[in-house]
């Protein structure tokens, strides 16, 4: 199977871009991953399709944009008629499996209106974006939703972790000094260890269950989407990551007095978020982000063991090896807290690709600041895996040509990334239906322009202001490259690819042929 | 079921709006759909979403724009996830069922990934666009696609006719001087009698068979989809109705030198198509749109009959009826034939609504020109049956309000209709690949504006120029005139609604909710 290498699809979430030594953080470590992007191409210009979990992966599980296959936010079905990776990866011979969170909520409407039992093993794959879950852990949940049969749960109750919701109780959880259980959903706890061994951890438990995936798989080419929970909150890690960094490690916040100045209304609703509040808090910060860089680093060591094991079991050099992340994390940035919106650390995201073949020989250790999508990693595996890219479904484009040699006659000109507000309270803030809260960014690279459904738009200069502290939407001089920005977007809309159901090969064959067929029509 | 009304959808394929005597048609005779026009409410602005069979019943049906639903031509299969009329009037206690046409295109290839059986009662139905097939007859078949089972061929076959399909042999071919079969394929055999009585016609079966479902449905509320094939190519009508009209009758042609003097890439290429060169010939018109008006005439025969006979059982009180048509045919107007591009002859509709409720006496006999669109009439048709309308799928607003008091605070600014030709020859000389040949119209009531992917627009001022044979795209004098309908299409492709998983009120429920949820994310 040399010709079809293996696919490690790696997703961390909410790791923000700039989290990474290699991409420039001066005090985080990450030598596992800087390795990677060494002997790989770090596309340092990757958005996600939108900066939230679900509609994000969607996106890179459809090779689509949000706008196409509606699952706009979270907790938003993706409908049935929405191809999946596996759909793809699997008829060309891919053993296609999870390993984490997808944040995929099955559509039980859809299912029962066509008939499609959810427990029948179809089912399950429609109800897992086309991945077969091998161990699908979404992260921790409340303990009023919480299944006792999760099986991280259960993996923590088979080592003598009791309670009803272990996840929580011991793995997200600290300890205050008379021993009562401190939760790791408040911040003002995250620099305490988490109440269990590093190795009982989340982070070691997912990479555990995907190398016996990876060891169960061996006879055919496989797929797995390793997709770890963290960083993403509850930001707790273990000893000895929980105080690994401390506030002399965590860089200054780039918000200023002048944003305010000039306040966007979408934004400033956002502001009054509660995270957004208690990230612009200095005390909140310095407590977070050394456990939020905690648990990268922590990831990062996984990373090294995972990819050791590969070398072992002799599956590294046929391996492609993908590193990325849903969307990023504003930590205080903008005077913002999580992501959503569209600046750089929300939207931006890491992209490193490790392609082990000799035809990649040309292109390692190269950083490439060509726009890259989420929706690009769907077309490039279909292509690495011989098969054709169905150019009438998928919008991204393989990645392919830049991993190889590098060169490609014309690549894309804006990168897109997309949000719909309207579960968060920023929607009564706004005084808006939940039809009217979407948002829409376009970026050439230099301009980013963010066109907000009943609002004013935004504009920053990423070359003059990578901060993104001047919003130039407002600015008469700017105007042009505001106009510029939404003809793009104009042009994009479109250009959606909704005719899902037949191929340009097959609507090609068929031009001019119904007189041939026997359609007479319009003969004398 | 008083609260209920049955409702009986009619739809001629092909029909003119301005082929009707209410419509101001000078010598065609249509006294039963204008009688139903005195009745009900005339709409003289409406349009069809599509103008070709395909994409604009997939309009009619489902309640989105062909954009959103994706089945954007002929033959294109509607995704599973489409829902249709039948999904909508079903569950609220109607029986739903079609006679005659559809030009639904099953989705095989997505019923094989989901797991339904095409045979099954729930793949029939997703197959008939959520009809039950009563009887489903798509127009005439070339001998070599044609099925002998086709429903019309065999009550043609059981009266006698000989032959694989006799639907062609008879009931759309005539004869010549010695007996030969003359097909009604060819335009110059249109003023020949088809070779049945008028009484075993497709008009008239397919009549037969909406009455025979109207008596089977006595016990609850129905909406039969009656959808006639004529006056639809092969022109060729029974007689009397082949020569009750002759060239004395037929309207000059509405297409001028001027209009080739300014002559759009896209409308020469179609002007290229067999249909338009022959039809630009008089010879032809005047063979063929005396047929072609037979048949409408004929078909009005058949409305009355039909309508007497929901007199005769009580129904007729009880029944909304809809007149309307999928698109026009442009009969030789603008040097065209067919159908497919927007002007008047092809893009308008005739759109007449007798709703029997008292609450609509005060709207009886009115010509309203307010802008319809075929996607008013699932909405419609869910307030009738008293259902709640899905807002955040369906794309069209119910006419009720419009049908009773005739007020409405707001309505539409702007109707839209698409095209997409990459299926016909044009393509060819237009140099276009599969992907780059949509066209999208938008008209206010007064401007008609169509924009062309990879070409100039076109304007015309429906006011001044109701014949539409200035071409004002060009023209710098109207170039505020472009760009208000330019931005006007930007905003409408930004509305469309793809989240069609979770209703509006079900993202309101859930607004600001995840902390009470116990998502605990940003609390310090």
């Amino acid at each position: 199977m040399a010709t079809q290498p293996n696919i490690l699809f790696i997703m961390a979430d909410q790791l923000r871009a700039d989290y990474l030594g290699r991409n420039g953080h001066p005090t985080i470590k990450t030598p596992t991953i800087d390795a990677l992007a060494a002997k790989g191409v770090n596309f340092t210009k990757a958005y996600t399709q939108a900066p939230v979990c679900g509609p994000s992966r969607m996106s890179f599980y459809t090779g689509r944009y949000a706008f196409s296959h509606g699952a706009t936010y979270n907790n938003v079905p993706l409908k049935l008629s929405e191809k999946t990776i596996g759909d793809y990866l699997r008829p060309l011979g891919y053993r296609v499996g999870l390993v984490g969170k997808t944040h995929m909520k099955k559509d039980v409407e859809g299912m029962q209106r066509l008939g499609v039992d959810p427990e029948s093993s179809r089912g399950v794959l429609l109800s897992e974006c086309g991945f077969e879950p091998y161990e699908r852990d979404d992260g921790l949940h409340p303990d009023q939703a919480v299944s006792p049969d999760l099986a991280y749960n259960n993996y923590l109750r088979g080592l003598g972790y009791d309670g009803h919701n272990p996840w929580h109780e011991w793995a997200n959880s600290g300890e205050g000094e008379n021993g009562e259980v401190l939760s790791g959903w408040y911040m003002r706890n995250c620099h305490l260890p988490a109440r269990i061994p590093e190795a009982h951890s989340e982070t070691a438990y997912t990479t555990n269950r995907a190398m016996e995936f990876i060891r169960e798989s061996a006879d055919a080419p496989w797929c797995l989407h390793l997709s770890y929970i963290k960083p993403h909150w509850p930001y707790i890690a273990p000893a000895p990551y929980h105080d690994m960094y401390g506030p002399e490690d965590v860089l200054p916040v780039n918000a200023s007095e002048q944003e305010k100045a000039n306040l966007h209304p979408v934004i400033e609703a956002f502001m009054g978020h509660d995270e957004s509040m208690n990230f612009s808090r200095e005390e909140v910060r310095q407590r977070v982000i050394p456990a939020y860089m905690g648990l990268i680093t922590q990831l990062d060591d996984h990373l090294a063991r995972l990819f050791a094991f590969l070398k072992e079991i002799g599956q590294y050099d046929n391996t492609l090896v993908v590193l990325t992340a849903d969307h990023g994390d504003y930590l205080g940035d903008h005077w913002l807290g999580e992501k959503e919106l569209f600046h750089e650390a929300s939207a931006r995201i890491p992209m490193i690709i490790h392609d082990p073949r000799p035809q990649a020989d040309t292109t390692r250790g190269r950083e490439d600041d060509r726009l890259i999508e989420a929706i690009d990693l769907v077309p490039t595996f279909v292509e690495l895996a011989g098969g054709d890219v169905p150019n009438h479904i998928l919008e991204g484009r393989s990645l392919l040509p830049l991993l190889t040699s590098g060169e490609v006659a014309q690549w894309r000109e804006f990168a897109i990334s997309e949000a719909d507000y309207a579960w968060r309270k920023a929607r009564f803030a706004l005084d808006l239906a939940p039809d009217q809260t979407r948002a829409i960014m376009i970026t050439d690279g230099r301009w980013k322009y963010v066109h907000y459904e009943h609002f004013r738009p935004q504009l920053f200069d990423l070359q003059q202001d990578p901060q993104e502290q001047q919003d130039l939407g407002q600015d008469e001089a700017h105007a042009d490259q505001c106009e510029r920005l939404e003809q793009a977007l104009y042009d994009w809309y479109r250009q959606r690819k909704m005719r899902t159901t037949v191929s340009n090969a097959a609507v090609a064959n068929m031009t001019g042929k119904a007189h041939a067929r026997g359609y007479l029509f319009g003969l004398w």
